[in-house]
């Protein structure tokens, strides 16, 4: 998702690249919860005294990538290739893909004013009551090629999408011109993992958002927000009574601790997901 | 001079508004001579890992100004206001002004082909034989409104043309244009100070240009630079030979210890040349 990404101070910051950047090079901030490990502020110390906005924290070592990238943009090279040299630079075999190559930019119209993504989840605290939110410049913005062909790859075998918010993180990718009709088409399984666990978010302002834009907080509504591309749903065991409701849409409807606090939690999921992915 | 300003990393940097900014708030870095003092180079250092490119050294504090104004252009101010805020910051009472608000980019036409004046200057440490020196933009850049009045202003006492390399750091500024035409027309006393003793430049590369450019490297050459403009020449006592020669232009001319090495030099320098405005 670079709905996120944004421009500032000149640079240009894609936070969910970063993150998984870090995350899949062992280099994330775990006790900050973002970032990069031992971590060092002395650009955002001298900042201070210079008058810099510090609503968006920014470590040293996390500046030294928001300039390579901003440096490499500003060549001409896109986003893909800057995330391609990145996982190589950290060493991350993964491929870390952006949704598009092209800006698209998350704005949520809110009760003090439509704000910018991080403005309204970093500078403002998600406290802003959410009215509606857009993807700007999405009618123009085009999948990444290499976003494409991993969907057109024969060795695909699902599409996972991830317990992450619907509307923030996963509908700015779904919303890309063609996506939808193109998963449709790659006919390959695609499992949703409920971000919701009886009727709480895992995390973030996924309930938040979900009471002011008038959902009901359920696995359910989950369900219709991916109903048209899903061909399964993984629910947390907590939530398993609401199985035959989901069923009812025509959805495969798993059940599993879908909850995630430690490494090993992460890989029991994923192992579970891999074989919910193979009896599809 | 705003000549040697240049985008890196998407990042706004003013070289010449720096090394004045924190030389006047006693902040400038005396051992690297260049920079901010007490510097930190964490970014640096994280940014080798990442393969940023390295030929300009980017301490953590200086940072954090380029971050300030780059965001601050961003948001439409112009590069006076920045310099402004920036005195103010720094608690630095004297004026700071760029030449103008508008882009202007020196260029140096080499043996090793065109380069931007960082690249020249850092990156290739002034070693390319130079065929001639282009302002990208100069056409049509306007002198900063600030600039304007100064010159205007009726407590203008003088001009002084510091002993800076005339091609690279003073030339952008005179060839602004309407330049010379304003500074001949608010009729104060203009005084130039050789940037050269006994054919050596002071410092830098203005006696290695000079050559480049098949100029005589003598301060008749220097006074002949400025003539159309400049009252007075001030040069080292050890060049009082070339005295007539050089009044014989029509300029008064001054002789000192132009070479200044300790903060007590530059003070009886600045004395030397209020006392001569006075004479004019």
């Amino acid at each position: 998702n670079t709905g996120d990404d944004f421009e500032h101070f000149g640079l240009h910051i894609s936070p969910d690249a970063d993150t998984l950047l870090y995350t899949l090079a062992d280099m994330n901030n775990t006790e900050l919860g973002w970032g990069r490990r031992d971590e060092t502020w002395n650009v955002a110390e001298a900042g201070r005294q210079v008058g810099l906005d510090t609503w968006f924290r920014l470590g040293d070592k996390d500046l030294a990538v928001h300039l390579y990238r901003s440096q490499r943009l500003g060549q001409g090279v896109s986003l893909t290739q800057v995330c391609r040299e990145l996982c190589s630079r950290f060493n991350v075999d993964t491929h870390i893909v952006p949704m598009s190559d092209d800006a698209v930019r998350t704005q949520v119209e809110s009760d003090i004013g439509v704000l910018s993504f991080q403005e309204y989840f970093v500078k403002n605290k998600c406290k802003p009551k959410v009215s509606a939110i857009h993807f700007k410049g999405i009618e123009v913005a085009a999948p990444s090629p290499a976003f494409l062909d991993s969907l057109e790859d024969e060795q695909l075998r699902a599409i996972i999408i991830c317990p992450s918010n619907p509307f923030l993180s996963i509908d700015p990718i779904l919303s890309l011109p063609t996506l939808r009709e193109r998963i449709k088409k790659c006919g390959k399984p695609v499992i949703v993992v409920s971000p919701l666990v009886q009727g709480q978010s895992i995390k973030g302002p996924t309930v938040k958002i979900m009471r002011e834009l008038d959902l009901l907080c359920d696995v359910r509504t989950i369900a219709e927000l991916y109903q048209d591309i899903a061909t399964a749903i993984v629910i947390d065991r907590q939530d398993e009574a609401a199985t035959d409701d989901v069923a009812a849409m025509g959805l495969a409807v798993h059940s599993a601790a879908i909850v995630m606090n430690t490494l090993q939690d992460k890989i029991d999921l994923a192992r579970t997901l891999i074989n919910i992915s193979q009896t599809l």
